[in-house]
């Protein structure tokens, strides 16, 4: 190995952090809580920003910017809202520093209080309907369907790279709407969006269902979301929707005329993803020799490695690998021919596959006296030789057959860790052994906060699409009765 | 006219607010200095990012996330940076909100006041070169060419949309080199970049050159620039690339061991442009009537208006609109047919050329029937009727056409209002004027203090590559010797 990782077996959360500093994808900053994306990492986030944004134009979005800070008095107008965001903040309180008047240094100039405090945005609803109430008078100004692309700050005590960081990025989509009936069948659309693009692009199957009460966004009426399995069994939320029905815009007054001339509330979404999806891409494919990436979100597809002892070898290999790198990437995949001359090519073997790249072909002066080269793929670790011509097609197929592979492995995982579970005893047991339970659950609150209080373990969702199970039972901790079985598990 | 705009002659100032509001690029927020950028504005700003991305990705940089707090005493690391950036900005002090205990809404917790003060960043220099201490040991790890996308704060006290507000968004390169040469190859690499992007994308002529001393980057050794010229004549810096020589790695103690084993600190550059590049993009171009957008970055190419009265003939334009559109698409433009019911073609007229759009085609019954269309354009405001075959190829030629048109405008523009100044009283009167002033100056900082306090104007650049004057000659202002002339020039 270039470079020891932790094995999953040994220390499940430590190899998570170990991978995501050893493969360059981020670390912790001299800030609290903040952390550094590094190039590689920030690579595969704007594969995912360059995919959703191109879904979200496709349904109709467009982008926007509204400001960083958030005055303190808009975080109270939804009253729910200020419980769920307004208190681990950060605030800005002075804008300006002073030359510090005993000695060296800066110190925050005490003339320089602002009148009202602002918030660096946790999330974006108060300011942004605030705004959209100058957009708003008519039922010709609507629907707007309206995406930011931002940073936002939740204060966490406990931060992991890209699963819980104080800053992060992530999108928001904000829309208003005519009707209640619109805005349902936005936020559905959106959470399909989500769903797609982690099914489709991330390889990461997910659960898409309602939360129960408890777990709605602060100031949501429903919260739609898409939950993931990673490989230790728990469940990671990798985005939601909401339909905020007029919550919003009552506690803004953003009314708009209808057709008959009446002024009515509008009607509001909001949906997110975040750089947490970093962290479900990871969780959810990667293994003992490190990053495993679906080839829709790799940066590089393809690593080349010469395997020459002389001069003239290694200068006709690289001749030879440019040659196919122009023919692969004809095809719309990304080749790096690793080149470096201090390295030995076990230790390149080892790099890139803690990187994650999906494949790699290295040649050799046999291989180039045959035509032939030896291909290794990341997700299955095999490798076999073949012949050099036609190897841009070889790649593309390739390419989509571990795409395909990647998505059902984890396919498979997930189906073997979800069961029905109908005894409390059997939940206890199973909880513990990171399973998906499918269970009957009385719809109170109480009964949600028990479990929780003595397993950990949440209702992840109340699925809509995968693992529906409507039928009668009894709920598995109060025992009374139940319509339908929801989702429980541990979650990140 | 849509929307009355003033014009430029009666208040220029007022002229470019009205032109950002009316035609839906930005408006100011309910956070003082803080602007929402609409969609409008916001997609001509995603094509200059897409552009510039790519340019910078072809000069062989990728793109990382740092946090976007500082510490504060990161900021006292660098004696003149701090002096530069430490002044005017948003403090953050405290990490919770807590319900007011004396009645409604919320208040800091005064317990969770932060150890150290965290900045929310005005350029990221003190950050990033704590992060590459540790990125960087070896000549192996160098260069380091890293750009970021991001927001950033600086407390202006007198804002103006695009032009200057307290948050905006930009980009900023940080790159990490062995030797001075290559930093400063880097450094002029990127603000030729820039100019290349703002002649053949924003059709804005500019000049590089270099900032005298007293215009400096609070921290760099050598500043260069592009220089744009208003419609008042007044100048614009529209981007900046400095060469940073060791001051940033010093201040961080970032070093690594060279071929030989010994220990150096690298040499250091960053570049940056950011959303004034919108003001700078607005104020060239546009005319009484509204925004004039270069096609390589206008968010709509064609818009198409239908003129009909009865049902019949509105189906049937719109039905060949839309063939036509499907061509015009294939050519790589994007097309809108504005077929709203309540408004009449005038109105829509007003609205389109109000936002910009290079070209207009509007198509009656008459048109229909004789295979003809009404083609107008933006920049000239002038029309004609064409032919409707061979729309995709006659729309492309004519998008070629606006963009060298628009360039050769404002470049005429700035032709005719530069010129050689020799004696201090010609200056006085020539500045007033709205000109640029290709003066002799004797590079002393007391002569362009004494410049400024007189006339406002300051030393735009020494310029590299347009008005270049090499020749011996005496100050404008002090008669003392120079052997060149600098631009001087009002700036926004």
């Amino acid at each position: 190995m270039a470079k020891e990782l932790t094995s999953r077996e040994e220390n499940y959360s430590q190899w998570y952090n170990d991978l995501v500093v050893k493969a360059d994808l981020a670390e912790n900053s001299a800030v609290r809580g903040c952390m550094v994306i590094k190039p590689y990492g920030y690579a595969i986030w704007e594969k995912m920003h360059d995919v959703l944004d191109r879904m979200f134009k496709q349904t109709g979005h467009q982008n926007a910017y509204f400001p960083l800070f958030i005055p303190k008095s808009f975080l109270s107008r939804e009253a729910e809202h200020v419980e769920g965001f307004a208190k681990e903040c950060a605030v800005v309180t002075h804008h300006r520093l002073m030359n510090d008047p005993n000695g060296e240094g800066v110190v925050v100039d005490p003339s320089a209080k602002l009148e009202e405090e602002l918030i660096v945005r946790p999330t974006s609803e108060t300011i942004i309907w605030n705004t959209y109430k100058n957009w708003i008078t008519s039922w010709r100004d609507l629907p707007i369907l309206v995406n930011q692309w931002a940073n936002v700050v939740r204060w966490e005590m406990r931060t992991r790279l890209f699963l819980r960081t104080a800053e992060f990025l992530w999108q928001e989509g904000h829309t208003a709407h005519a009707t209640a009936a619109e805005a349902i069948e936005e936020a559905t659309k959106m959470v399909n969006v989500y769903a797609d693009f982690a099914r489709n692009y991330m390889a990461v199957p997910v659960i898409v269902g309602h939360k129960s009460e408890s777990e709605r966004f602060a100031g949501a009426i429903d919260t739609l979301c898409i939950e993931a399995m990673m490989q230790d069994g728990k469940a990671l939320q990798a985005g939601t929707s909401h339909f905020l029905g007029q919550n919003f815009d009552k506690a803004f007054d953003v009314q708009f005329a209808n057709k008959e001339g009446n002024l009515e509330y509008v009607w509001a979404t909001s949906w997110g993803v975040s750089t947490r999806l970093m962290g479900a891409l990871i969780m959810a494919h990667s293994d003992n020799n490190g990053l495993v990436l679906p080839p829709k979100l790799a940066p590089i597809h393809v690593v080349m490695v010469p395997i020459f002892k002389t001069e003239e070898e290694h200068n006709a290999i690289v001749a030879k690998m440019e040659e196919m790198k122009k023919e692969i990437e004809a095809k719309g995949y990304t080749v790096k021919i690793d080149d470096r001359d201090n390295l030995r090519p076990g230790f390149k073997f080892a790099e890139w596959e803690l990187k994650g790249v999906p494949s790699r072909i290295a040649i050799g002066p046999r291989d180039l006296a045959a035509g032939t080269l030896e291909l290794a793929r990341r997700d299955t670790l095999t490798k076999e030789t073949v012949e050099e011509a036609g190897i841009g097609e070889k790649i593309a197929a390739l390419m989509d057959e571990i795409q395909e592979n990647i998505y059902k492995k984890a396919f498979d995982f997930r189906e073997s860790h979800t069961i029905k579970v109908d005894t409390w005893e059997e939940f206890k047991e199973k909880i513990e052994q990171g399973y998906f339970l499918l269970c009957h659950w009385d719809g109170t609150a109480e009964t949600e906060a028990k479990i929780q209080e003595e397993t950990k373990a949440t209702i992840r969702c109340i699925p809509t699409d995968s693992f529906v199970v409507e039928e009668e039972g009894k709920c598995v901790y109060s025992g009374r009765p139940s319509s339908r079985r929801v989702v429980f598990a541990k979650a990140y």
